[in-house]
């Protein structure tokens, strides 16, 4: 890939780099020593008879509601970098005008900044009653979700254009949709869905109220490579350097645990739950929700294997 | 003071401010606003008619047990500053080379890095029996606090020296010794006897071992403005701009408050106590303490009238 670490490195010998939607570690710890080795590689490959050694600095960057003690207190002892955290969301800006020269985002941006507001909007198209995301549901409902996902992109990347030095560089990597394919047969649809009509079970037996679920949906989007490209084009601010659908290479092999899916999922999302539903019948949804996905196994096997990831490469015009 | 900060912004529009010592604000916060200010006027003086606006990165810096947590949550919302934490001890390297144009450093350098191990060993007579402190204590026990925190500022200068830009500022507060008072007259001195006295006491009564006792040592040294002066000039690395003793301001009207000084002490302190005693002696020995003081008033009034701090500034050569 087209890093030219020799003309980032020629104002300073410190690159700074960027995670964002860190957590606590340690999958952040790792894609960070791996980027440091990536641009160490890079300028030696470059630069073989420069004396200068390369220092780095790594911000690691989530909401201010993150657990940074965790991570500080994990943070690898041997590492070939500086750490810092930052505190903030990364639809705003987080640092200095052109002071970063690479920006890495995991798993972080199919996270909306918030739900779609036409959604909680009995009078409009995009009222998504009976349903908790826009798997299945009429395409106001869909639209509603691409166009936040577009407005979010569009604050993200401005406030990383302005962050990145020319020819810094930003790895994305995130769910993704096959372009071709429909929203629904994704494993995360199915289990979307599936939450939905648990929580709709739950309502007719008076254990929440309609109103509850209809009130509720997650705030997460899944693009396809096609909508990718074009908020980057739209932006105008980065050139693609590469955009492409890849398996999540640990899932690919054996059956599918839908324990541990479900424990995993669930990790993610129960605070939105507990924010939103009454705690106690949370265990209860999730019970559900477990027995659900056994009985469709064959579904869900084959969506989880289906499972696809977006990897955009790009590069500071 | 002579901060060019015209020259400081030669090679990038952001400055790279360090707090070491941070805590969990809210002391820190307004530090750094000041700090941030006074860049900014001088720049404004320095450089009246630039177009350039200046940036600002503040790097707030504690051990990594810190609840960085509450320090990112409580971070005030309108600030003339990107801000980051940055965990790890200040007697080692935290940031890149040459990274950093301001340093500033309140109320953490009189810490120790470690309780001088002399004080430790019996056949030694800096044997630091029936004492908690060197207040009092023989000149081998002085001399092993003194000769420590000599290491600990090396240590601190060394790695400063490596980080901050030529021409850089330091500014260090700390508590400080008048050139020829003796120790035993500050009013910390007195808190740290009574200290000592207090367990003593309670050894006697065999609440806690005398072993105990002897072989805890409180890792806290103040300074005179020789000494400092000493330090810096060994180093080497910095000029100084400006070394005086000063009265903290907010402790120089009305009584002392004597309850109101334990709490403050006891929030500092606990942790380490908790850590060598049994916890449940601690409440005794603060109820212990805060009579005695009081038994004291008229010299615990002079001592803490009579309080310094040592103000430090230093210029990166």
């Amino acid at each position: 890939m087209k890093l030219d670490v020799e003309k980032l490195s020629s104002t300073s010998n410190t690159i700074y780099i960027a995670d964002l939607g860190c957590a606590v570690g340690p999958n952040a710890f790792d894609a960070m020593q791996d980027v440091v080795h990536f641009i160490q590689q890079k300028y030696t490959l470059q630069c073989p008879q420069s004396n200068t050694k390369l220092q780095f600095l790594v911000l690691f960057n989530d909401q201010p509601s993150n657990d940074f003690n965790t991570l500080f207190t994990s943070l690898p002892r041997e590492r070939p970098y500086y750490a810092a955290g930052v505190p903030g969301s990364f639809h705003r800006r987080l640092f200095p005008e052109s002071s970063i020269h690479f920006v890495h985002c995991s798993y972080a941006l199919h996270w909306l900044s918030k739900v779609p507001e036409e959604l909680l909007d009995k009078n409009c198209g995009a009222w998504n009653k009976g349903r908790i995301h826009y798997t299945n549901a009429p395409n106001e409902v869909v639209q509603a979700y691409a166009s936040q996902f577009a407005k979010d992109m569009e604050e993200f990347l401005c406030a990383r254009a302005m962050e990145i030095v020319t020819g810094g560089m930003m790895t994305i990597i995130m769910p993704g949709l096959p372009n071709e394919m429909p929203y629904s047969q994704l494993a995360a649809s199915l289990m979307y869905d599936f939450m939905a009509s648990t929580f709709m079970d739950m309502a007719n037996e008076g254990l929440v109220s309609e109103d509850e679920v209809d009130s509720f949906n997650l705030p997460i989007y899944t693009p396809s490579p096609a909508e990718m490209a074009s908020v980057v084009e739209k932006n105008g601010h980065f050139s693609i350097e590469m955009l492409e659908l890849t398996n999540p290479a640990s899932l690919v092999d054996g059956p599918v645990d839908i324990k541990a899916w479900v424990i995993h999922v669930r990790a993610a999302m129960e605070g939105m739950f507990i924010k939103h539903f009454s705690t106690d019948i949370i265990d209860e949804m999730f019970d559900r929700l477990t027995k659900k996905l056994f009985m469709f196994t064959e579904q869900v096997e084959s969506g989880y294997k289906d499972r696809t990831q977006l990897l955009v490469v790009l590069i500071r015009k």
